[in-house]
């Protein structure tokens, strides 16, 4: 039976999706103003749902590939029968999660230049309270579906009848006969660890096709509109402009939600595996440490909606009042969060040591996140150098900023270093290596205990930059645009903090997943001499039925001078650089389609540039959408394909090789890539304020130079590699069972 | 008694040194041509000079704060009492190859133009020849270095009266009275491992010092010269026109000398530690097994001489004919190495095994040079594509150059990792670990076996290109322009192949060193708790002397899980960014101090652009130099000091995380810098030959910014990550008794 106090997870689940909903309907309560504000909201609300439903399309397809093989792996006895079925429950609940904070974002927009016409704290709330609902709905669709899980696996699939009796299913051994307590809870986390696969492929296709839309339809619209026809941004008589709009849903909303979503239900899932196995905890030990991350997120949950009520501002709020008033949210959440689990400590239920490693994580996102917004805003040395060397033309420029993102790399890798080892260390991994790792996962748990308002701040980001673009569409007043203009900029800073705590949870994620990685391996080294009959018997393998393996380490030489091992990170390390290469090329692809459809409807339609003639949104929508689906199939394939193929032929200690490559250099790319791209971004608009000749002069042609680079770097490249380093993992992780088969050979 | 067949080994080291000083007495009997001719060779020459005896200044002050280190190090116990001595013989020979075959080059220039003007046969004799100066210069004194020492140490030091009563030293212990023939050849190989450290220190600041200073010179010349007065490229009116040429011999000579150098003397030392440490060999065949790489390499030399005398080429030869003389010359030695091994196997003096070993690495040579060849030439698709995007301007551009170069390194590391697991393999690995390092050792052996004469063809190419400046100064008629043009772009192509093999070697190098690495602690671990009373008294360690520690595995966690590891990882993959980021930014700063010198003698020096004034070149090499000495300095201590601080606090495991992470992203990262600068230089001349608009259209503009990004990348931040992989390792070589003992709090 499950401890009565984890009741509080699919409580606490509930009351996100409860909140959600109500921010929802106020929101939706709010005018959305003119008709020319509705007509165009429409337009994008239009463009976001054809994209998405397109995506969902191919993504379906790639399921049921999937799954089918999932299940033929399953009957052959080399993965766990649960799989094909979990894969499809994560898969959908962050299809559904994409689905519901689009709709939200799109709706919002309007309302929020409404509500900036009323006044900067009206708009401000309505678009912060709209980021909330995809902040609540990623948390609570997440810890849901994993309670669930849990009480079905725990309750339903392991009754006490079942481990009498044993169960079977088509023929699938689901549960033996006369299995422990002890083994029950490691087969069930490992079990479910697996589930976060079809999370993370859901959130491959949303965060690169995302990310090769959004900056496609940015380019496209930005190359022809504003470099060759002279016309502003957000000018309605460029067709591109709407696909501009969809596309920072696209990219912002629905792929950044999803990253999030993956690293939210992995680091727990990964922390309760870890917990299970455990050496020396049985009954209520074993189960207060399966679900202690379950509950840290459960408080996480309610405590980040407090948070969101502690956002608001006042009327004459500078941009640093406006981020001061996010800071209070989500700097009070945390504090409220530690001193919860304080209480908790004091009563038990947690150890001390797992505080400690929960405030680990929770100071190495903060710090990660303060970094990064020195190193790209513009108040700073870093962003203000770039801007300079623009003075001298754009090659200058790019040396500059590339350097300066491949600086910056130092502080967010000594900060999760030092987090990881302080977490390692709190829970007492010097003295017992298996609590370290245990703590490694609290980390990671920690940093995301506030998903549910760090999230809101970045889905705000895109929400006030379409009211920005709905405002000046719609022609509405200067003060609107202006007070909209100071909420774009706010989501400006918020989404870079954001990327950096994005990639920071996806890292502590990833070691969360690496070491659990090492408990699916002994589980299936147990299994596959036993179970997989069949696959043995054909593969000639079944001499080995009665090897008497018993531990991984006897079995596998994980010592980093296994060429193997070697081999492995010199490919995950080349696996980074690769994607990116794909993932850029893709959007210049993408881009120069969308160039050519502009160029033809600047052409064929009449009286389109007097604004008579009325351009084909839907089209350009489409191209995008085309392109983005097209585009992402080859660096989706060969992530998930890589980790299979290292697996088989260079074993475990080649997988292990290859995620740890894939992390650590992955990671670093990653912040150099959203580093740079961000501090290119800022130093151009610093220029646009009036420094080193101001908008039109050399300077800032070589600054549109650098942010034209940087755009692929930080939107698309930089967050796509978040999943990379995650997918990997994950993938190793479900096909564990194929690995040790093969190694077995 | 060392064996007689090792006397190869200091007999074919003087044959390439008697070799180098034939040929460059040969090319000394040519002609240097008109007397502007040789006046201008003359301000090269001196320029050149001025730089090195200035560099050798300041690596003279490093390495004495390090060799006074090292002794107090070794006074306390933990460093090896021979390492400070023969830390000073591997910088020193290092820095005479450097001023050797600078002079060398700098002498040739104009004796290649001279002898293109009489036919290209002759020009590429010449230019070839005195490129080979520098590579046997190279191996003959990385040998002589090697062979030395070990007779030294086999048969002076640990001969048989020390053997039996002992050798003291300035109260140090030398040799234990009763050492074994077999600990004696461990003690021995280990010893002479940790000379490396010379060479490696003095190819840093040769390397990065020459990166920094060759392009800041070359942008310095370009920006003012090119593009502010609208001079043409060596044009004698430029003041920095001649520290531009200087920068060739700078960064490609002598940096690329250094760098090689410690690659060919560090594979072959690991490579014989690796061999002396085999299990279950003594007496003859643990000699053999130490000898074999130094007689591999002794066979390299000879065959490598052989191949330089087969490259000729007739008078009428297109560009194809030169590559395929050059390819005829190293093919040929390689080949004929091939051959020479097969018939020491077949004499049982090495086993077949190794042969394997060596093929495999000579191969991987072979195909990654010839892979940077596909990426960066503008003959095939990759730089194609780069040049077509051009047409949209530099944004597009760059971001097809980066995307070029990340998909690029998929080769290499395909290559390297095949090449290491084949290596390993074919020595019998999957037997016995401790053989199949050893075959690792082999395959960097065998890559490096032809260094004679590929680094003469790479050495070729600054020649080349500095006679092009010089037929270019003098107005010399246009056909021996033409010639030397033939020559110089020859000289790019076997400069791009040359940065592969480069980058390679390197890797594989690191990766001897690597296990190497493991022996050193294995010694240190007894040695420690023996040797150092003095530190482990102050310390407080001597509790610890007879913790009865046998072996390194029983005491460090090695496996890829110790988070220690994983944070040495980390750290190792970021060391590679933020080295980079220095260099880079180096290159900036220094450059901007050319650009000001150069505006101030326009301006200040009457008659200048008319030809009637002459401008001040020396104050340019000066300003030049002096930017370089004091940019290298930071990134070099950074590089030297973060192995030391990871060992002393995340230990053992951390080292090697670090090493294994800069050496993974680290290649790749170089790979990557190197085929982007090579595809948008290439790129840029693509469109020079009148493509996509030819000079002076938009797309060319966008190819020169390009180029631009593209020179530190390919020039200076790339090639330095070679020196940064492998210093890394070697510093951590060098510290290992430190590391022991701070390990053992």
């Amino acid at each position: 039976m499950i401890n009565t106090i984890w009741w509080i997870v699919p409580l606490s689940a509930l009351f996100a999706l409860i909140m959600a909903y109500i921010f929802f309907k106020n929101m939706m309560k709010e005018s959305e103003g003119t008709p020319r504000m509705k007509e165009i909201a429409q337009y994008v609300r239009e463009g976001a749902m054809a994209y998405l439903s397109r995506q969902y399309k191919v993504v379906i397809k790639v399921f049921l590939v999937l799954i089918v093989l999932l299940a033929v792996l399953a009957y052959l006895g080399v993965q766990n029968p649960f799989v094909p079925i979990a894969f499809l429950t994560g898969g959908f609940f962050s299809g559904l999660c994409g689905y519901l904070g689009m709709k939200t974002a799109t709706f919002a927009s309007a309302r929020t230049a409404h509500g900036a016409s009323q006044s900067l704290n009206k708009g401000l709330k309505v678009a912060f309270r709209s980021g909330a609902v995809m902040g609540l709905i990623v948390v609570g669709f997440g810890l849901l579906d994993i309670a669930a899980w849990f009480w079905f696996l725990n309750d339903i699939i392991f009754s006490p009848e079942n481990m009498t009796n044993g169960l079977s299913f088509l023929g699938l051994d689901l549960v033996h006969a006369g299995t422990d307590e002890h083994a029950k809870m490691i087969e069930i986390t490992t079990t479910m660890l697996t589930f976060g696969m079809g999370a993370s492929t859901q959130a491959l296709f949303a965060r690169v096709g995302g990310g090769i839309y959004t900056k496609a339809a940015d380019v496209g619209a930005d190359l022809v509109g504003k470099v060759e026809a002279g016309i502003p941004e957000d000018d309605p008589r460029n067709p591109a402009t709407i696909a501009d709009n969809v596309g920072d849903n696209v990219g912002d909303v629905a792929g950044m939600g999803a990253d999030l979503y993956e690293s939210y239900c992995g680091s727990i899932l990964a922390t309760a595996a870890l917990g299970a196995a455990l050496p020396g905890l049985a009954g209520d030990l074993q189960m207060k440490a399966v679900v202690a991350p379950m509950i840290v997120a459960a408080i996480g949950i309610l405590l980040s909606v407090v948070g969101i009520f502690m956002v608001r501002t006042k009327e004459s709020a500078t941009q640093k009042n406006l981020l001061n008033a996010l800071l209070i949210g989500t700097g009070g959440s945390s504090l409220l969060i530690i001193l919860a689990l304080v209480v908790l400590a004091y009563f038990d239920w947690i150890t001390w040591g797992v505080l400690g490693s929960v405030i680990s994580g929770l100071v190495a996102g903060v710090v990660i996140g303060q970094g990064t917004e020195y190193y790209t805003s513009d108040e700073y040395k870093p962003t203000r150098g770039i801007a300079k060397q623009a003075e001298q033309g754009p090659a200058t420029t790019i040396i500059d900023g590339i350097a300066v993102g491949m600086f910056s790399t130092w502080l967010p890798v000594v900060t999760i270093v030092v987090g990881i080892i302080a977490a390692y260390g709190f829970s007492g991994g010097f003295q017992n290596f298996a609590q370290g790792v245990y703590g490694i996962g609290f980390a990671a748990v920690g940093m995301l205990s506030t998903l549910g308002i760090t999230l809101a701040t970045d889905a705000f980001g895109p929400i006030a930059d379409n009211a920005g673009g709905n405002a000046e569409m719609s022609e509405l007043p200067s003060e609107v645009r202006e007070r909209t203009d100071a909420l774009d900029m706010l989501g400006n800073t918020t989404a870079a903090t954001g990327k950096g705590f994005a990639i920071g949870s996806a890292a502590l994620t990833a070691m969360a997943l690496l070491a659990a990685y090492m408990e699916e391996i002994r589980l299936w080294l147990g299994k596959v001499p036993e179970k997989g009959e069949e696959f043995l018997a054909v593969t000639g393998l079944d001499s080995l039925k009665d090897a008497g393996i018993k531990d991984f380490t006897d079995f596998y030489d994980l010592t980093i001078f296994n060429p193997m091992l070697l081999g492995g990170l010199f490919i995950g390390a080349m696996m980074a650089f690769v994607f990116c290469a794909m993932t850029m090329k893709a959007v210049g692809r993408a881009a120069g389609d969308m160039v050519d459809e502009v160029r033809r409807q600047f052409k064929s339609i009449p009286g389109i540039m007097e604004g008579t003639g009325k351009p084909d949104y839907a089209r350009c929508v489409e191209i995008s959408t085309k392109g983005a689906q097209k585009e992402m199939l080859l660096p989706s394939i060969i992530a998930i394909a890589v980790p299979v193929l290292v697996g088989i032929i260079l074993g475990v200690a080649g997988v292990m090789g290859l995620l740890a490559g894939g992390l650590t250099a992955g990671f670093t790319l990653a912040v150099m890539l959203n580093n740079s791209g961000g501090a290119w971004d800022n130093a151009k608009k610093y220029i646009e304020k009036g420094n080193h000749g101001g908008k039109g002069s050399e300077a800032h042609h070589a600054g549109v130079v650098g942010d034209t680079v940087g755009d692929p770097f930080k939107d698309t490249s930089g967050p796509s590699l978040n999943i990379l380093i995650k997918l990997m993992t994950m993938v190793s992780v479900v096909m564990a069972g194929l690995t040790v088969a093969s190694s077995l050979f």
